[in-house]
């Protein structure tokens, strides 16, 4: 199945995208959905029976309850960067606030110069779990998106804590559907090819087979922290190819294109606007 | 005003408490009523008619939106350790998970060998604010509480980021009043005296006076990076006097009494149990 939250004239509506027709799904957005007993029977049985032609997307679950986001996590970009392998991930947050849909503006904040890309693999929680085994972690993914960790490379560095540069308003494009595992080969640890572009130009390519701790891994460590809820987001870190270790560095400006891919589940086209304040 | 979230037969209620009555404020706790427009005069006007005795208390915002926490923020702890006064504050995240009440259990969960304290003043927003001058910050404080910012040394350490060893669940008490900054000497600045204690032995004592970073600059600062909702919650840094800088370090055990308290807002008394699990 391939979930979405679409815009509506009132609000925003949780959707099964089948082709070019969708299911209305009678919540509020895919959070809402994920923390109904039986969603997935229930987005199932829906009758896909309006045209998607015109739908806008929202944050694929626009009021996650937690976003937890992992560093260096790419074997390839850690081996080749001359570094160790991690023993443990390394966990920080994002909120909700910094989300935007799969075709909104990435808002470039007056007070930064430097914003970067990081086009990521996200999971996304369908039950509530804690101290998960390998087995209930891998049952409780309702599925995976596309999501860009845009960051403010000044404001992450101003402190030993990146919490300041990865949490700016309106920066976080995650999206445009959700698509549980079955769909995809090697499901709960999906192999997928992950691609990042700023004006159609490649930046980044890696596959998601890559990481070093898998979606059920993570699910099952952080869920040994605190109880996973459904909605919750877990973004898995991204490959080399950001324009920070580049030399020159390169940032986002005012009109970039910023495509951020993976396939199998689908794409976030969003352009980069120097925010007017 | 002294605002407080009790716990019900059916759940949880926003009071306001005078002495030995209170108030109830028909809100289902602190945070719903910040999210109601004109909380201030709703929660004033109320008549305080029930008594006090046997009131049980929820933290004071169960939910927040976003939990922001700042690092080293005591001036004489930072000279006093050698280092140069940080030019920005430094910010992590907590989840709400981690909440609990100003007299429940905080878990020491059987993955953790080194729980340590972390006592701290807590600002609560009332009000939506977005890069807010230093008066509009100002106006955007509801008030302030007392948290204590328990942490799991050995998981914060783990990875360069804290955030895995700051959000165990069940781990952090907060309230347990929320007192409005009229109340207290210094207003939205307020000049308290915040201490520790551990079975009754004191283990850090400041003045909340001595913060490099005050809640004003705080909510200024943290407002330029995203919006501010009511009920968000912002716990302002610890002064010296932690256990994992003792020599040899000193970590929270089965049964000890964990006491956290700021002059003129209340007293947090916690037990800390090994979770069964």
């Amino acid at each position: 199945m391939r979930l979405a939250t679409i815009r509506t004239a009132t609000g925003t509506s949780a959707v099964r995208i089948d082709g070019d027709r969708y299911a209305d799904l009678g919540a509020a957005d895919v959070g809402e959905l994920l923390r109904t007993p039986d969603w997935r029977a229930a987005a199932e049985n829906a009758t896909a029976d309006r045209a998607v032609e015109g739908l806008t997307y929202a944050p694929v679950v626009p009021r996650p309850g937690k976003i937890l986001c992992v560093g260096l996590n790419y074997r390839n970009h850690i081996l080749e960067m001359g570094r160790e392998l991690p023993e443990y991930p390394t966990l920080f947050a994002k909120f909700p606030e910094a989300l935007v849909g799969a075709h909104d503006d990435v808002l470039l904040a007056p007070e930064s110069g430097a914003v970067d890309w990081e086009a990521e693999l996200a999971i996304v929680i369908g039950e509530r779990v804690r101290r998960a085994s390998a087995d209930e972690a891998e049952a409780a993914i309702a599925g995976f998106s596309v999501l860009n960790d845009v960051t403010m490379r000044d404001w992450q560095y101003r402190s030993p804590q990146w919490l300041q540069g990865k949490t700016f308003e309106a920066t976080t494009p995650f999206g445009p559907v959700l698509v549980t595992p079955d769909e995809l080969p090697g499901g709960t640890r999906p192999a997928l090819e992950l691609s990042c572009t700023v004006d159609g130009e490649p930046v980044q390519k890696a596959g998601t087979d890559d990481l070093v701790f898998d979606p059920v891994e993570l699910v099952r460590y952080t869920s040994t922290i605190l109880t996973l809820q459904p909605g919750d987001v877990i973004a898995t870190g991204t490959p080399g190819g950001v324009g920070h270790a580049r030399k020159p560095a390169r940032y986002l400006t005012d009109g970039a294109r910023l495509g951020t891919e993976i396939s199998g589940i689908g794409r976030l086209d969003n352009m980069a606007r120097a925010e007017r304040w």
